[in-house]
């Protein structure tokens, strides 16, 4: 009890509250922007730790509320430091590094905000950090984050009608505009391309009618859902490795169908399928002579044999894998110059890497470039008797290639819920995710402002 | 050097050597048979433990050279006990069990033999076990073992007479002998099944005409050769997970195509490919509701949405993997029963788990079923200017569903080496495969005598 009364007298709104923000990334940009624009009125005092800070710093300089500082996470040290300085730590450093940060957040009581996944490890520090008055609220970017507050937003409005939520199907992808969108695979990176090459890697899990169903992932691009977007046009989505477990958090546990997966433009998954078929972006052992290796040799050592002399390697991966001679799917292929003696450049890689570097040099959004956010919830409910089906879906484009549709819906909710947060008006304690009215409806009403707004379509099926 | 004299008289031929053998299950019958034949000659006390013992004590009770004991490799201080009485412990757990073993026979200064791989864990004791004098043997049963002293046989031959290898491709495969063969996958279990569920998981590597090639698994059983054994007809062969690292032992370093594979029938490869692509062997997660399957419904847990209403389970499964609609594939998948209603009678389980259930209560080896041993070494090499092509094969038949091939070819030279090393034989030290004249030319001659004996058909292909 004294415990909560020196926590309340510390979040006295007089004082000035001071904010560490662990990572300058790509996905920072929103995010610090934010912040910065919100500290003179909030009295906050911003620290911004990287380990790259020197775009920050000339910029944040003349700001005598704020301050970019090099920031090594393994330095232990420093860690303690600079989190004994905060009231507030934010941290949009890898997910691997984000324990050891909430560790010291726990150590030395104070806040932490991540935008990622919850993992085991994390949920071992709720009961302590309950017992510390202290919040550790996660999943509160894009997806995971934007993604639970507007779903959930939907659920308890429709529950609290007396409504029964049948199937639920949740689809997010990170793509490239359309005004920017000049490449075959309609595809930019706009976030860790690393994430990219990985996705979907493990097996995909999901319950449809009532059965549970496994995809596997050499399956996964294959069996992929079609889905269209008021505006936008066609999307391919497939299924993300884990649907089962947000069961229990949406209050969803009997629902028969529900599927989490991700978005790609049409065609997309189609040729990254033979990426997968080949055994391109496997992680898990160094290739042999990369050194010599050009992008045309690399794929040849996943090809089958020539079957006869004159096949070329286009038609022996088209032979292979299955796949049109003179398709789109091999258009995509050429155009990424799969099949040119181009040197690799590398000297230790796995396949995985090697095909990061080769999209890297290819899917780079250029100056001026804007990337789209694009994410579709499909429910279907029963409600007084009828079958409704009710979409929600929500576009979001960037602004250029620095202010990004991703860093802006990663960084906004964040930010959003720091304010929150350092105004007391947040009072869940303990590893928190956004899954709560008094959480995500100040969230969805202030990101309205920011261009961030889904848009309801409701349909009424059949008489039950 | 005082401990190279004290370990050379207690080596002393007249005294009495005390033999600690762990491991008595379905691959020990024939070691344990040959060391029991030759104990009395050799004037050794045999301990034989295991978890389960009950089928051993009957038989052995009648002789006062040998005993059998209820043997738990977690036991420390028995583990301590007993490989403090022994002069030689052999091992034939299961390889995860091996380390703990070995440790405490370094700890006590014995020796050890192994059917097993080399571990990096056990890369790591070589030097601890040649400064106290140890042999660590290990790689000494069929695959490896014979595969390796037979190829070297070959090898040192080849290179002896100025031969240049150019090409080493070598298989092996238990399977079950023609005249107990009645199921249409041509194949029973001969040793553990969860590791025939498992097997090829990874990437394979090997290296063909100087080019390094990767085959992840779900490639691997579309992507076979095609063998021929005299005597015995036709069999697939798909490549084993690591062709690469054995070029350094068998001083093939700079060989253009080495590959090291499994054999099959013609046809199961195929089949079981059908298990890869659906995800039937994945073993890294547990299925959900698995008291309540059945074969039929495990299955549906994999496959795609019905085309049709009217779709059956079994036209699903076709489409899905591209499989012909009444071909034998979907023949060898009815005979076991997968589209049947039938309990699986499992509370947790992975999808490999359950596929093991079902394979065990089919491939079972009957009372009386006798199983087979292929293996086939095909080199290519150039001498005098010739280029020469040399195929050696061999095949051994089980006596009965106990005394078997795999039971035979694994035990015998673990068998032979033991008395080597007893009689004082080899005085090889550390961590040693039978890579060495000194060891494979007295097990490959003893060996003929039980009948494992190599046939080699060698013919000049073309002038250089």
């Amino acid at each position: 009890m004294q415990g909560l009364i020196a926590k309340f007298k510390r979040n006295d709104t007089n004082a000035m509250k001071k904010i560490l923000v662990l990572g300058a990334g790509r996905s920072a940009s929103s995010l610090i922007q934010y912040l910065l624009q919100h500290a003179p009125a909030e009295n906050w005092h911003i620290t911004i730790g990287d380990i790259h800070v020197g775009h920050l710093q000339s910029k944040i300089a003349p700001l005598d509320f704020a301050e970019a500082i090099v920031f090594n996470v393994h330095d232990e040290a420093q860690r303690a430091a600079e989190v004994n300085r905060a009231d507030l730590v934010i941290s949009l450093l890898p997910a691997i590094f984000h324990i050891e940060v909430a560790r010291e957040c726990l150590q030395q009581e104070k806040h932490l905000i991540t935008a990622s996944y919850v993992s085991p490890e994390f949920r071992e520090l709720h009961e302590e950090a309950k017992s510390k008055n202290l919040t550790i609220l996660m999943e509160s970017g894009l997806d995971p984050g934007i993604d639970h507050m507007s779903a959930m937003a939907v659920i308890q409005r429709v529950q609290g009608m007396g409504g029964k939520i049948t199937s639920f199907k949740s689809y997010t992808g990170g793509l490239v505009a359309p005004e920017s969108d000049n490449n075959p695979w309609n595809y930019k990176f706009s976030w860790n391309p690393r994430n990219v090459v990985l996705a979907g890697q493990g097996t995909a899990k999901y319950i449809k009618n009532g059965e549970y169903k496994y995809i596997p992932y050499h399956q996964l691009f294959k069996r992929t859902d079609e889905l269209y977007v008021e505006g936008y046009g066609h999307f391919d989505g497939y299924a993300n490795r884990d649907s089962l477990s947000y069961r229990a958090h949406y209050g969803l546990q009997d629902i028969p169908t529900m599927l989490r997966g991700t978005l790609r433009r049409i065609g997309y998954c189609a040729a990254w399928d033979v990426f997968v078929q080949l055994g391109l972006t496997d992680d898990t052992y160094d290739l042999e002579g990369v050194e010599s290796m050009t992008n045309r040799s690399y794929l040849d050592a996943f090809l089958p044999p020539a079957a006869s002399p004159d096949e070329t390697p286009q038609q022996r991966l088209c032979r292979y894998v299955g796949i049109a001679p003179e398709g789109e799917v091999l258009e995509k292929l050429n155009w990424l110059g799969l099949f040119e003696e181009t040197p690799l450049g590398m000297t230790v890689a796995t396949p995985a890497q090697v095909l990061e570097k080769i999209l890297v040099g290819k899917w780079k959004l250029e100056p001026g470039d804007k990337d789209m956010i694009v994410m579709q919830h499909l429910f279907e409910f029963e409600l007084n008797g009828e079958q409704h089906e009710l979409t929600s879906s929500l576009v979001v484009l960037g602004d250029d290639e620095v202010q990004t549709a991703m860093a802006k819906t990663v960084g906004l909710p964040v930010g959003i819920l720091a304010k929150l947060l350092l105004q007391g008006k947040i009072d869940r304690r303990g590893v928190v995710i956004p899954i709560y009215p008094d959480l995500y409806e100040p969230v969805l009403e202030e990101l309205k402002g920011y261009g961030v707004d889904f848009v309801e379509v409701e349909t009424v099926k059949a008489a039950h």
